[in-house]
């Protein structure tokens, strides 16, 4: 049983990576959620809070774990035991950034596979950069984001504009 | 524990497809390889011919089933219990194929994911159309085909030419 | 005020295409969709049976009028006095090749501007062939088509069964 | 009659907007240019200077008007009682930007439509961000950029150059 | 210094064509047009007929070749001891195929190298079989065939049409 | 005999590099290597540091020439007498800019051709953005790098990490 892991910066988890991980949960025995650590020069959520955003959005399942990683994922991959990384795909621009990410990590790790998997298409088309955009503005964002993503996006929006 | 399915037309099995098959059976605990019957005006090789090379090249592995269909993939999912299709995924044209093709299939049935694998970067850019072309023209192809293969494809196209 | 003109094969016409001719009277004064004569060797309908279903699908309009033509689209649009093409934009690969036409048509008569809509995003991943093939395996395309064109269909795949 | 919008940074208005915009009066009764006062970290121009830039540039018709706005296009567009947006498209990834943002928007408020029109081809293959780089470089842009906004864009980069 | 092979089928040759060879002799010593024999099921021209309008349409100069091949492009390479590959890239779609080509042929024989240049950007959005369709409708060409050439594209399709 | 010019801003140089100026010298007499000293907010390595290292990676030959600019590719051409641009192409994306690229400076020098060659697939999906993170993790890149540039990329990581 090959044990999966779904990596990525989540923020902040949007409504996409909940149907991900459902998707997931159907076609693998156990999942692990893994918060990069690194990157992204001014995140909106420290790791720790998106951590925690993603244990109130995703499902309750003992198959599902969330952790957070810094390093390179099949680093990561190793030391935890993981065979296989899960990504979604929705675009062109998508496909050939996370064609050259898989290859380079097999290359890296060949006993380390790639998984892709569609999201709904109702979330085909909404970027996280979008979703910020559109909530910075007082837009209407929840198809795209569980409500409690919202209300925390919009508090600290309040927070950093008072600064 | 979810069913695999692998259709395709296989008309012939390719190294590509036995690299997928094999990397297939290291995330999933059992697969089921399809030759469609459907389609293709002019095969080279009947389906059972089809399915016969798949059990020559294939690992023998007893989690490894090859069979038929006709209709559509979603049917032949629900009547034999497959909760995924696996595809292959190696160029932009294929990744706009499939990304619609499987939005199509988890609309007529929302119970099937589609999983993308993408085959060894060595057999990235060889199509199918490709491969028959040069063996038509006498050119190397052993990298690409199994043996076996070739020698079929190599005699059928005697066969015809002596028609 | 600008005249367009929305020419198609419509073989058969599509929900997708019902879409985008409601979104085009939005726009503008006056739509003509207009079904091509020429092309497509092996017609699902003649060219006046698809007129008589666009005529059934499409909304009742005074502002909206259905016809034919054959030949080059801006020779039509200069007899008919269109100053503008319709057409639908769905993926990359439409993109490209709808770009290229449009150059072309502009080339050769620069009067005649190309305008592109979106049509609705629930008809973003379904081909007009995806939609044959479905009906013909006797798929669901309720969502995809209209009824009185699914009928049709059908009723041609039969008759065509027991020539 | 719809009234159309054309949102966009403009900074600077090149040759290409002005073309786009002359074949928009051609296919609307009134089209308004509003330059996006958000976004863009450090722009060449203030949002005044784009629209007294616009002014000069784009052709003196009483059908057009010039303005700014801020937040979501779509928020402006009901304010202003605007039933479309105009978009030009050039290349396939404009074209994946433009269909996400076309769709979201249309999520946000379906009584906004998105129209596209392509501009002429011998603006297609320079984008903004290019010419500026010939400008800092004295290269030759003339067929690029409407003469006073080529000795704008020399004067502003002399000034701060001399900051 | 490199021989040159610039194979195609020229069915028929364009001025895209004619451009392309006149780019190459700027940058090569010697360059080869040979015409592809195999191939394309119902060519408006026959072999003989292809190289002869190329001979009349490309400059006249001693370091142009007209010439044909059937088989593997690469084998004729290694007989005519050419070392590089000329082909034109307009498209995204153009590209694909042409990276395909290209690493394949060079995995059957890693001395011929492919060159890509791009035509002039006024031939860059029409395509061979659109030239032919608004040919066969009596629409303008002269921009994109030469002149020789249109006049035997008419002369062959009036032929056939009174078969 | 045309003189070829391969600019980029190498930083660093990456084993794809190499295998360009390999394929380069079997295709052109004479080629130059020449390093882009504007651009790049914070490169990692100086404009000579990385002529250095270009001098020891690269292969030595008289016909092969290194140096550095500053301002518009096609005025260094012109100056230098240049005739070609020599670029690599390996993904979609990658194209579409370097065809926008390769259209302005044939606009702004009709003389100066851009020439395209493919890297080897081996080196065709890992960027040097993805190398840098890799390095930066202590992760294996001597398939993607020289190793002399590995430890040049590690000694000024160590430099950077312990200001």
């Amino acid at each position: 049983m090959v044990r999966v892991l779904y990596p990525g910066s989540f923020d902040p988890p949007t409504s996409g990576h909940v149907d991900l991980v459902e998707r997931a949960l159907n076609l693998f025995e156990e999942v692990t959620v893994a918060v990069a650590a690194n990157a992204a020069k001014q995140p909106l959520f420290s790791v720790e809070e998106r951590c925690d955003l993603l244990a109130e959005v995703l499902p309750r399942d003992p198959r599902l774990k969330i952790t957070s990683f810094s390093g390179l994922v099949v680093d990561y991959c190793r030391t935890g035991d993981f065979g296989a990384i899960l990504r979604g795909l929705r675009t062109v621009s998508d496909f050939e950034y996370e064609y050259q990410m898989a290859l380079t990590n097999r290359h890296m790790d060949d006993r380390v596979e790639t998984v892709f998997v569609m999201p709904s298409a109702r979330y085909s088309y909404v970027s996280s950069s979008l979703i910020k955009d559109i909530v910075r503005h007082g837009g209407p964002v929840s198809d795209f984001l569980p409500e409690i993503v919202e209300q925390r996006i919009r508090a600290r929006m309040e927070e950093r504009a008072g600064d």
